[in-house]
């Protein structure tokens, strides 16, 4: 029997985030594909487009009109998934009927009036103008007695059920911890009682000697394919101090926060040379008003695609019901998106 | 402030399977739909299609021939995800980089020779032979030293991901206990320990009573649409004994349990009369030679699609950073599918 190398063996893969374990099966990678292929829609994008219910001065789909903006603008979700209602509940449940009632906010934020810009097309200092929002976001609905989490988040391109190009992201913010960010804090919070520091802080630093999976680095933040990424280009936005919420970063670091997000999303666009779908979203410490030492603020991106423009990765099946799988290795995927240049493919320099 | 309403107010619900919450915002399900749609393709399919790597007589993609085969065919996955070789693997890894080599076999299960059929559309007694070689492979797969766990599951549909319509299912059976069915047993075991009987029989006797949820009912089985399911149209099919695994099925249980799928599988294809995307799967216990008193076997089918064939719901952004989130709720789901007739809307009767 031959002895295992990790670039041609399926292995397991352990991620302490989640204390779960992933499949890998790099002699995977080349299988034919005659399945569902995406479409790629490349058409040139106006300015402003009188039919997107985003732009500045148009109707919405509920009869608002978005006023006349300039960079940044928020506002409540027309068809939000929660309300702000505080509704009367009275506990009388069985064992396996457990519900409560779940309040909250959800807003819309548009990152710029120009209705054709992503956010690798955009400039550092217009980029940092949507990290200052987040910033006063997280403090404005954080500060709601009854709001315990703030999630961040963006969905670009149709494959990411993203209805709409203009570039804009979302909050949900709501009374509950969710399940995903619950299990991330346990964790955190285990490994900061034992060891006394940031589970990621210490992860970062062991990544930075190795450097194999390091996508991206600047003064503040490191960009990395994780150890235990599941997506085929899946990485991780984490800042170098352990930073527990984007309250505590200054504004020389939201705009090495704002650079790093630049750089990554411009190197994600050139892999295929397309506008590269993802859900990119931040993870930070609830506003729970509890102390949280073991939060470590960093920003996830989740790409679907997996060859080409066309091809995604199906989590199905196997993925659904027992574990995520992937076949390209995230030191293949790193490498690929090391020598990806920060310079987009559509500019002109 | 107004009293809480199941059918209008967010509210969060328990998942003992998992131990997890999710998201349901009954009052989004109305919201107006500008994004992605997916292909229906509802062309006739051939008996026999020269081209499908699937079908009787046929080349592979590996140049090796199938078999003129009649019924159920099973054969090793061409581009398995799992190896059988046993890897020499020396442990030497750090706190963040945990990795080992997992060995495993990967099949692919033909359900009929008949290249243009689908499970809804075999007679039970056929279905009845799928389920025979499902009981079949777990058992030999089962019995290798080395594997603790065999999945058995289908992709149904190029939305989910499956390449062929030829109907077909896969095995993953291997070294380890996946993730998610490891969670799901440490859920069954903490509940089997406090109340000296199975979580999912307490359940289900629960849900005949409420009889909301409960989709279909027959001597042995029963298909609901779980209080906690995520998916528009999600549903688990249940056996009403504790049964761990499919080899404790006799031969009238298996008929019992072909016609509850025939059943469901109808309904689901009556529900927007097309050929009903999903991935389904059973849980059963592992094959790790221990025993397992708390395991009771269980199917789930997660299907995609929300409004109509065209419009899926998309589990992103949110739902992979925070939780799973759903709009119509599982009540209403299951009203609907009561009501859809058994007999398939393709069927001439
Ligand atoms: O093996 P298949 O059918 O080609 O592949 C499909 O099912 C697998 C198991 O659910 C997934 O890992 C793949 O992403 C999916 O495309
Ligand atoms: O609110 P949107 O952008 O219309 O909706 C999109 O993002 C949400 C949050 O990730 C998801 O729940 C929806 O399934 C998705 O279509």
């Amino acid at each position: 029997n031959s002895s295992f190398n990790q670039k041609k063996h399926p292995h397991r893969r352990y991620n302490p985030l989640l204390d779960e374990w992933i499949l890998v099966s790099p002699q995977r990678a080349n299988r034919p594909w005659q399945g569902q292929t995406e479409k790629v829609a490349e058409e040139k994008l106006p300015a402003h487009d009188p039919n997107c219910y985003l732009c500045s001065g148009n109707l919405r789909v509920n009869g608002e009109r978005n006023p006349v903006y300039k960079g940044v603008y928020v506002f409540d979700n027309d068809f939000g998934s929660l309300m702000k209602d505080d509704i009367e509940f009275s506990e009388e449940q069985s064992d396996f009927f457990t519900l409560k009632p779940e309040r909250g906010i959800n807003r819309v934020i548009c990152f710029s009036e120009n209705h054709s810009l992503t956010l690798p097309e955009m400039e550092a200092d217009d980029i940092k103008k949507v990290v200052d929002v987040w910033q006063e976001q997280y403090e404005e609905l954080g500060s709601e007695d009854y709001i315990s989490h703030v999630q961040i988040f963006e969905n670009r391109g149709s494959v990411m059920g993203c209805s709409n190009p203009h570039p804009h992201g979302q909050i949900w913010a709501q009374a509950s911890i969710p399940s995903t960010v619950l299990k991330t804090q346990e964790n955190m919070k285990k490994y900061y009682e034992k060891n006394g520091s940031s589970l990621l802080e210490d992860y970062i630093k062991k990544e930075l000697e190795v450097k194999e999976r390091i996508v991206l680095e600047n003064e503040d933040f490191v960009a990395l394919v994780p150890f235990w990424a599941i997506w085929p280009y899946e990485t991780m936005v984490v800042s170098k101090r352990k930073a527990e919420n984007i309250l505590q970063f200054s504004d020389a670091e939201k705009l090495s926060f704002s650079k790093i997000l630049k750089d990554l999303t411009t190197k994600y666009d050139n892999l295929f040379e397309i506008s590269f779908p993802y859900s990119a979203g931040i993870h930070q410490s609830p506003t729970d008003g509890k102390p949280h030492p073991e939060w470590h603020f960093h920003m996830h991106f989740y790409p679907p695609l997996l060859r080409n423009a066309e091809v995604k990765k199906f989590m199905v099946g196997y993925e659904m019901l027992a574990e995520p799988q992937r076949d390209i290795t995230p030191e293949q995927s790193a490498e690929i998106l090391q020598n990806l240049s920060v310079v987009h493919y559509k500019s002109d320099k």
